[in-house]
């Protein structure tokens, strides 16, 4: 049994139905979706996780609520404060770019930089948040996070009717969770690249294990280990595990927007990329939904790779 | 009476559809939808035209089609072209940047360069064509041009339902003037910059009259004329004629960038330039769709406006 039901995606879709967009589907070939989850407030779909997470807690801390994230995470939490009305704050790795922690700071949050690797500065945020009480949102192990992401899913699926095969980006594996959940009926092809390969190696394992984090994708895709409550739902019949190569990522990142003027980033972009690069092969007739999931890129270098 | 009419925007419709997409539409906020339309295959709504101008005149001819154009048009001739299997000859200025030279090339279209300013390269075409029997497709004052474009807005009201109000940007006036024989019913809010007002001039004139032509949205929308079939359309009820600043259009693109990740050029920002700018005021629950109509734009400059 999934520890998130489809009456939780259900009820996390009307929740934070005011708070996030209805993101547009585009068919590109026959057959063939983009869901543009990439226009989403905050350049992701991790609003929707922390939109439902702050929404299904009640009345909010007055320390407000506090995350782990140089990335995406970090950005969706600090939006869905600012849009709240309540304190963020945010951890972040001492490596995080500037202009993401300037990113952070433009929406209003707290930040605090420690730690080398992000598993330290998670720690630290999790023992400032047992000192100050404010809510924890978890990047991708909490269940009302994976409700919310599962919105994806189910969003899809009122958009485009039948559907056969939904193609996600996996890193500590909330959101292709969530979608698992949210879009009945459909296999969910869960895509990592190589060199990130957490769902693979907790499948081949039996259970979560730490993976190496290197490549394109890390900076979004880089979670260790994936989730526990990710991985009950996803060694579960009807997904896939497939992986792409760095340069297949590359490839793909940079003809969507040659092709659709999708400015993906790498993570946003691994989805399509096992599409383009043929690892996966939709059958003819095939109704197959590739989500392109987020956007947090430096729009220089869409054109250079 | 309008010289393109629904039916035939209809039929556009039906001719173009295994060869352009069916771009999304988002609402962004509760009453205001973006067509992004600058998803478009070649970047712009300008294959609408193109394929329609193409497939309504039977068979091509051996020496193919023929434009002028510099820009998106020349850019959504040698698409339609090259999928359709015919020979392309674009006519650009001698300005015309080496990117965009490139770009056509690309496209396997014969590019000359030649004339110092659009029209003379529009000359040097009309002759060039004349010689050859190639098709000539303009780029917005031709009745099957107009019609395709009209699919933009024929489109919108299917994927919308009721709309009270499209805003759309007007150059030589093809695009608006479609859109407001395909969109039954709904105000048309045609858009210029004021450096270029020549659906202002022409409303003003009684007729279209040639204006001076500058600033940010000079490479698409730089038509130094309202083309007369437009002028038949635009002058009609229904149609409301408003300027924007080029201040106003740099912040639209920003924004549209930094908020819903949108990549659009100058040109495809003049519509949302009117709206964010307060230029025009949407009523309490009026229902309004603005076409963004173009992404043929250097990503990195996105950023830095
Ligand atoms: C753009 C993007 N795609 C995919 C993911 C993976 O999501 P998850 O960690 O829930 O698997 C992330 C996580 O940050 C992301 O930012
Ligand atoms: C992006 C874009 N928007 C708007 C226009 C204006 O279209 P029209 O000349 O039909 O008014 C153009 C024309 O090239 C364009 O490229």
């Amino acid at each position: 049994m999934s520890a998130v039901t489809n009456e939780e995606v259900r009820a996390a879709a009307e929740r934070i139905a005011g708070h996030v967009l209805r993101t547009p589907v585009m068919e590109v070939s026959p057959g063939l979706w983009l869901k543009l989850e990439l226009l989403q407030h905050s350049g992701s779909f991790k609003v929707r996780g922390a939109f439902n997470r702050m929404l299904s807690a009640g009345e909010l801390p007055g320390s407000g609520v506090i995350a782990a994230s140089g990335g995406n995470h970090g950005l969706a939490v600090a939006y869905a404060a600012r849009a709240l009305g309540v304190r963020a704050e945010i951890f972040v790795p001492e490596v995080t770019s500037p202009v993401k922690v300037a990113g952070l700071k433009a929406l209003g949050a707290d930040i605090t930089q420690t730690g080398a690797i992000y598993s330290e500065a998670a720690e630290a945020a999790a023992k400032r948040g047992a000192e100050t009480g404010a809510l924890p949102v978890h990047a991708y192990d909490q269940a009302e996070v994976i409700a919310g992401q599962g919105t994806t899913g189910l969003e899809l699926m009122e958009q485009i009717g039948e559907v056969d095969t939904v193609v996600a980006a996996v890193g500590g594996g909330g959101f292709a969770a969530g979608i698992a959940v949210g879009a009945v009926g459909p296999r969910i092809v869960a895509v990592e690249p190589e060199r990130i390969p957490t769902l693979r190696a907790a499948l081949q394992a039996g259970e979560p294990v730490p993976v190496e984090v290197s490549g394109v994708g890390a900076d979004a895709l880089g979670a260790t280990k994936l989730g526990g409550l990710a991985f009950g739902i996803l060694s579960g019949p009807r997904v896939e595990s497939v992986l792409v190569t760095d340069e297949a990522i590359v490839d793909a990142r940079r003809e969507l927007w040659a092709r659709y003027r999708v400015a993906a980033e790498y993570a946003g972009a691994a989805a399509y990329a096992a599409v383009l690069s043929g690892v996966l092969r939709p059958e003819v007739g095939e109704r197959v939904v590739v989500v392109v999931c987020g956007s947090n890129t430096d729009p220089a270098t869409l054109v250079t790779g």
